[in-house]
């Protein structure tokens, strides 16, 4: 769930639960268009077609058409760190880094490599037309950091990890290894430069073990 | 320059001089345009506009627009591998490897981390949504990824490099910490998380070292 309150979301504290629900159901919506078309691919008469509802219910929840987009770039925050629980609050352990990343790449080869990755996506189209948005997206790469970071610092605070590893460098190079080995992946319609991209980066952090 | 012949370039074969620069001018154009508000967001009345041309000149060279597209794909890639040469194609030793890198990093600095990289923005709104483009940006990577791999390969051949290390896979690995950096900097308006992106695959790199 979004917080509520947020800029762009200004009815989201009042809702029923019938409008609570329209409201999630416009933007689980917007956001599969916006998957597949790009946010600026997306129009309101689309996602009022699709979701069956009116454009004054989409500017009655949203404000703008803006505001649901960043409406749809926390959804899908929400939902890709959802999806990647409880695994990514586990990741002290090189195995455990493993077997995360290759959920990952199970998941792409499942979806024969379409698609990319849900924020990487939104990240690509909006940080340099939408400020707003940008804001938003630094806010959904943080908190994707924030566990990956988390877990290697409880690695280096029990002595697994040398003193000397910079556990939040380390964490942002995982990060941009599963964004860029994705974005690769997409292209190439194969896991396999996912798979060596964040290969490389966890055999780096590997290094740091203290034996 | 892009070689001629290929599909949606049917009249590059047969230009005049005049028509020659023409084209250029229009390619160059859409690609500004492009980079900036991306290929959907760029409309053929808009790269009419701001490059003094008509629309039936530009079906005359591009058949239509996505032969326009596949021209500034190439182009951006041509761009790319020729701002970054010589140092491309000298990547045999771990300094040379860093030097590479910090240049793009220099120069996302430059420009306050706007833009990201010319073809992973148009690889990540187009490689799901048309194919001639998406086989384009293959050739694209591939065309980028080889000097990595041939850097490696020819440090590995002077027994620099372990005989058991992967050079195509690090190769892979550090394009991908090129454009995931390249993308969580953009986001963060911040060259750090690209230099600490690639300097975990460089210093990866550098453990496979003969000492």
């Amino acid at each position: 769930m979004s917080a509520p309150g947020k800029a762009g979301e200004p009815k989201e504290q009042r809702l029923t639960e019938g409008g609570r629900r329209t409201r999630e159901r416009i933007i689980e919506t917007a956001a599969e268009l916006m998957f597949h078309r790009g946010a600026g691919g997306t129009s309101i008469p689309d996602i009022q077609a699709a979701a069956g509802v009116s454009a004054s219910q989409i500017y009655h929840y949203f404000g703008d058409k803006q505001g649901l987009v960043l409406a749809v770039i926390d959804h899908q925050t929400d939902a890709q760190l959802a999806r990647q629980r409880p695994l990514l609050d586990s990741l002290d352990s090189i195995e455990a880094l493993r077997a995360w990343c290759d959920t990952a790449g199970s998941r792409q080869d499942a979806r024969g490599c379409e698609g990319g990755c849900e924020i990487g996506s939104l990240a690509g189209e909006l940080a340099d037309s939408d400020q707003s948005a940008r804001a938003r997206l630094v806010s959904a790469f943080d908190r994707w950091e924030e566990p990956i970071r988390s877990g290697l610092a409880r690695m280096q605070a029990r002595g697994e990890l040398s003193e000397h590893a910079d556990t939040a460098a380390l964490a942002t190079a995982l990060l941009a290894a599963v964004q860029g080995g994705m974005l690769l992946s997409q292209v190439r319609r194969s896991s396999t430069a996912y798979r060596q991209a964040v290969s490389a980066v966890i055999d780096h952090i590997e290094s740091h073990l203290v034996r």
